[in-house]
């Protein structure tokens, strides 16, 4: 068991930090004596949930190593906004104990200006390799490579390549997963270490190493951690145009990479901007500012319902009990739609469908559709029939299969569209459909109400 | 750049696979040949868009190596209904290569009796670490810790330790992360295999190693695995009560862990089961059985909406005006609801909210909702005061900004409320507060439009 005393350490640490405007000097000795008996995933979790100033100040307080481990740990935004609470000889130390690739992802995050201000702070092989990464654009796997690979050809033995490791182990990011290139730098397979440590001191690398399962600089980093992590190798080879060794993909990159992906997503299935730090420390005004466009886009494709509506005023004010199962539909509409959009874009995302899937997924959409329709819409029938009369048991059971049907198809199609023409499937997503199907819906309910009701 | 040959050698595949009713002895040659021309990758994502019957039939066409590889990437779900179309001695085979905690998630998945039969067909020294596993409960970390774990003590050199690891590496899942105990199996502390491998040959284990981040076998699996990960280490000892190392949890199983709880995260918001296979192997009813259940409750629950209307029936009748606004405004309360209730739910699965900050979440939302409110009631306002009149226009502008006040409120404590009463915060979260927020939302509307219209 963990002692209590951890647990208590960590709620009064996180008092201390949230009551006081400034923390006195005798205070201060108090957060690091407690600071410090928590386990490390406290302390990172801690500071995820402070605002920038309280979390640059708990950094300070901590002994540098472990400092710079939590630092490590936080999301790329959480640490741009700490650059600015931070001293500048504290940011240059943290900047410096990263690796490459994620120096290159936290430049990302910051004014050309400071990023750099970090760059030139580095020395020049540092600065050097990170300049490799930065080469690639956003978003490939270039940018997210780890640029420090061993040596190692096919002609070595087993035991040259264990010295060869031992030498420059400090040098590379992993010594687990080893490509092995040709002297043109060409990839030609790729070894564990655990093959190459278990295997006879002059075993041949050429006849060790297997055929390399590998990525192009330039492809979709997202795409390529999807496919690359269940695998389960700890990384992947990253090659240019003519199949030269760049870097390795490493496995918590790739993780990263996808929980970004996954919390992006998550938030547009939503409506809103993905925060890309922890809730607790992200400004009242940011989650705002999350929110508000998508806020105002889906109000203003709302006002298609308004008029959708006083097209139809006449039949709502000749039978105003139509009225009362617009919520009903327009929510069930909805929902049927966020399902489909939800399940097809997350296939999408886990690459289980792809873009020229379109005509198969509104087949099966329409089909689940209906079926679902069927259940709903006989279920409508029956109760709205007895309650309102055979008549609008008959409209709205009719409205409620259409609408199910209709609403599928669409939500189902609708990721799968929007990747076609080149946007993220998760904007056109849940609530973009939710307002689609509404209008749709109405249409198809008037149109039934109209006809069976003879208005 | 990989050959252009490999992509039509997969469309190809994936169009014989799709067509055939049954596959001509000649074909399953040309299927063969196909298929081995294909990097792993895509035989995987291959199998993972084939039902069973045809994944099967793939299965047994590759060699054997491959076709183990394959099986050994796919969802449990997705193992587990082709155990039924693949014959008993393949079967075993997989089985048998899977690593002992992927066997219990496999079982976890099947009828009692077809569990029973694979773990009999097991080798002893197999069927009992395999049972270690399945001594833990369904979400515990021991149910999904790989139970190998090597014999290292700190009194053991740096160069006792290598020999070590070389004669029993064929038994460990991992000789990466290396946890270290006494003699009565108490872990002590850790150390990475590059550690080892870099120091000098007399080094004391004891020395090298560190304090060790663990965790307990019987805590929840997917928040382990959620600060397991960011830690970017290689595998988490896990340990017993009595502090004894029983496995380790390895970290390509907590990827599949955070997996399967985002997908039902993302499949739960968008008010749906997770399916736990991929789209396109899911048969129809499956997908039906997924979304049907969610889809009456918020039906039923939509009811709730047609009784607050039918008790303002009057009202509408008196100003039919009123209902033109309605789909506008419960769908932009649905909205402001999801916002919120996606950014919490997400916040909560990272970690990054704990239970007890539902009073400062509340806070946060509320003064949110109110900032989203005033810049939609205000633009509700101009607008329906010029379109239908000032008194309309107080109607619209003053209910907007009360329904996203509260709706963003109630959106980010559902998440909160559900985790503390034990239940999914998903589950109760969008489709559901959508419903919920329609139905206040209109009296909210209703009282305000009697009041200013005096109905």
């Amino acid at each position: 068991m963990e002692p209590k005393t951890y647990v208590e350490a960590s709620v009064e640490l996180e008092r201390i930090l949230r009551s006081e405007g400034q923390l006195a000097p005798q205070r201060a000795q108090e957060v690091q004596n407690l600071a410090v008996q928590l386990p490390l995933r406290e302390l990172i979790a801690l500071v995820e949930r402070c605002n920038s100033v309280r979390a640059a100040l708990l950094l300070r307080l901590l002994p540098r190593e472990l400092s710079i481990a939590v630092f490590d740990a936080l999301d790329f935004a959480q640490q741009a906004d700490l650059i600015d609470e931070l001293g500048n000889q504290d940011v240059f130390e943290y900047f410096d104990a990263l690796e490459p690739e994620d120096r290159v992802s936290l430049l990302d995050e910051l004014p050309a200006e400071i990023a750099d201000r970090l760059l030139r702070s580095l020395d020049k092989p540092d600065r050097d390799i990170t300049g490799v990464v930065l080469g690639y654009s956003k978003g490939s796997v270039g940018r997210r490579m780890s640029p420090e690979v061993p040596d190692l050809y096919p002609e070595m033995t087993a035991g040259e390549a264990m010295a060869r490791l031992k030498e420059t182990a400090a040098d590379l990011e992993t010594i687990y997963t080893l490509p092995i290139v040709r002297k043109d730098r060409r990839l030609v397979g790729v070894v564990s270490f655990r093959e190459v440590f278990q295997a006879k001191d002059d075993a041949l690398l050429g006849d060790l190493m297997k055929e390399a399962v590998y990525a192009m600089a330039n492809a979709d980093a997202e795409e390529t951690a999807r496919w690359f992590l269940p695998l389960d190798i700890l990384a992947l080879p990253v090659v240019d145009e003519s199949q030269r060794l760049v870097g390795l993909l490493m496995w918590d990159d790739a993780i990263d990479i996808v929980e970004e992906a996954d919390s992006e997503d998550s938030a547009r299935s939503g409506g809103a901007e993905a925060l890309q730090q922890p809730y607790m420390s992200t400004p009242l005004l940011k989650l705002v500012r999350s929110r508000i466009v998508w806020l105002l886009v889906l109000a203003l494709s709302a006002l298609l319902t308004v008029q959708v509506l006083s097209v139809f005023e006449d039949t709502l004010a000749a039978a105003v009990v139509l009225s009362l199962f617009i919520p009903l539909l327009t929510g069930t509409g909805g929902n049927t739609g966020n399902q489909a959009a939800t399940t097809v874009t997350r296939a999408l995302a886990l690459g289980d469908i792809r873009k020229n899937d379109l005509g198969s997924v509104m087949w099966r959409e329409l089909r689940v559709g209906m079926l679902l329709g069927a259940v709903l819409g006989g279920l409508g029938f029956v109760l709205a029939s007895v309650v309102y009369g055979l008549s609008i048991g008959l409209v709205i059971g009719s409205t409620l299969f259409l609408v199910c049907s209709m609403s599928a198809t669409v939500g189902g199609a609708m990721p799968l569209i929007a990747k076609a023409v080149g946007a993220d499937p998760a904007v056109f997503s849940n609530p973009f459909i939710s307002t689609f199907c509404d209008a749709t819906g109405l249409i198809i309910y008037f149109l039934i109400a109209k006809t069976v009701l003879g208005l």
